[in-house]
């Protein structure tokens, strides 16, 4: 799956900015592959792209409509679907990462057949994955872990990614959920994945690189998360990550969605440890990645020192403070690029 | 979804007593829901059963023909196409444990419509999952581990659900595999599901019982095989077991299929308890089964009392010496019937 750009963002008329939360997340990252944002009447979200029609977006060099944000419900409201069709008519290719498929819909599929576009459901994978194999792979291979789901493990990740990038290093962001496919035109929505192939999947999308060549995972999960541990166990696995940040966001005290308490950051360094040797025997902590939006700079720059000296490891908000931090302890423990 | 039985089971024209294991595994365990096999010339499989033509199976009360073979390839060749379709029209449902979907092929699918006939693909779920919630529920389970995959976990599961109801528990097996699910008539071939649902799946397939009441629940993989380990995480989790056997085979030096070595029991104890005591903080392990058959009965008895020693738990095989061992433990640990 490799998603042509520029993107147009359709963001429909959805109610909030967090209905378009994958819109914003492509355009943090991938404001240059974006030519503008589509909305219906009535649209409250909004990524500060300059809006344009659907016909606008043709003629500006859209290659691909990204359908960027979620209806209530998960279904395809009739309108959405018109204007889907409209973009296939233009020329677009139109990449989703709703529930239901695009094909699934006649007129969609219609639509694209008539004008032989291309249709994505980055939430339904087209690849076939061999199951796992746990061999271990040259390349290296930084995985994003957290305390629980939705605590920054994309955003580090990213971040990490470009941070590598700066330094000298080479590396590249592997995708594991759908905004991250989008954000890199490829990847996989690995809890879309049929449950046998999860770490198959993982391997295929960090596959073997020169030894010198660094990857870096978006997470999934966490291990203490008794929805999705078993996805964040395969990605592990699969991934035989050498090295992992852990994301933690300060102010949860209970895993999302759930009852279940938070682990603590020492619990998911162990556990990570525990779980991950089995792929790749030398696994090691490299950093604390915080999101700390919610405690006043001085907070943060306080909680962050303690977090460092209590783990030894560096600690920082990619936000706030960056990641140069990690990539030193990159430096340290693997070497300069 | 529910298979309704007598079962004729079909095997086809397979060369081996291998391709034929899940239809072997219903008859071990289910020989009185079987009224016959139906062969194919130059089948070399025989589960025993009486040869039967599908009109003869259908006239003898068959109500599912269960396709309980697997050819090479995991296809489906033209000539078993003609058998499912007279199945249909003599008024059979169909059940499936292939990889192909038998509502895929037209000819299937026209005859079960022309019939009204169900047809069960066991390998694909048509339930609707929601994620798992990780909340304790009432009833007693007991979840069968491994130090790897194919070492006896359905056996054991089975052998020890029959143990307890024979002992006066009030036991059900909760099948998670596609044998399972033929042999208990209901469940969900957990490696099957996606991925984000793995948990969710064995929390639907083990529900809230009286707390006197107890699950035996076959299990998956293992959490150390680098191919499976989701699965297994989302297993553990989702079923919450007060309980777990752990499932050995001596002989192995590898994980199965993969080059990882196998763990020891002690780390598939420690590691099930690290995991599994986030959804059941009391779990527990119970006893050990060892599939014992490339030992003589005396130096299976010799290496079942060093592991029970060892580990101060009851080991036995479930073959060669039963369930009762395990089944005191249970009365030791968790009270009388």
């Amino acid at each position: 799956m490799q998603i042509a750009h520029p993107y147009l963002l359709f963001l429909g008329d959805v109610p909030d900015a967090l209905a378009a939360k994958t819109a914003i997340g492509i355009v943090d990252w991938r404001r240059d592959w974006c030519i503008g944002q589509t909305r219906l009447d009535g649209c409250a979200a909004d990524t500060g792209l300059p809006d344009r029609t659907i016909q606008e977006g043709a003629q500006n060099g859209a290659r691909t409509m990204i359908v960027g944000a979620v209806n209530a419900g998960g279904l395809l409201p009739g309108h959405w679907v018109d204007s889907i069709v409209e973009a296939l008519d233009a020329g677009l290719d139109v990449a989703s990462g709703l529930h239901v498929k695009l094909a699934s819909i006649p007129a969609i599929h219609e639509a694209a057949e008539r004008n032989g576009r291309m249709l994505f459901d980055v939430r339904h994978n087209t690849e076939t994955f061999a199951t796992g194999k746990g061999t271990k792979r040259p390349g290296k291979r930084i995985l994003a872990v957290g305390t629980d789901c939705s605590v920054g493990k994309k955003y580090t990740a990213l971040a990490m990614d470009k941070a590598m990038n700066e330094r000298g290093y080479t590396s590249s962001f592997c995708a594991t959920g759908q905004t991250g496919v989008f954000i890199s035109g490829r990847g996989v929505a690995l809890d879309a994945v049929i449950a046998d192939f999860i770490s198959g999947a993982a391997e295929w999308l960090s596959p073997a690189r020169e030894e010198n060549q660094w990857q870096v995972i978006e997470g999934q999960g966490s291990l203490f998360h008794p929805s999705f541990a078993g996805v964040t166990m395969g990605l592990l696995h699969g991934s035989q990550p050498d090295a992992f940040i852990v994301c933690h966001e300060p102010t949860r005290t209970k895993m999302r969605g759930v009852e279940t308490p938070l682990p603590s950051i020492q619990q998911v360094i162990d556990m990570t440890i525990a779980c991950g040797k089995l792929t790749s025997p030398d696994i090691r902590c490299i950093g604390i990645a915080v999101n700390t939006a919610a405690l006043t700079e001085e907070d943060a720059r306080s909680y962050l020192a303690g977090l460092s000296a209590e783990y030894d490891l560096p600690a920082t908000d990619p936000v706030r403070f960056g990641m140069e931090t990690i990539v030193d302890r990159v430096s340290q423990e693997f070497g300069a690029p």
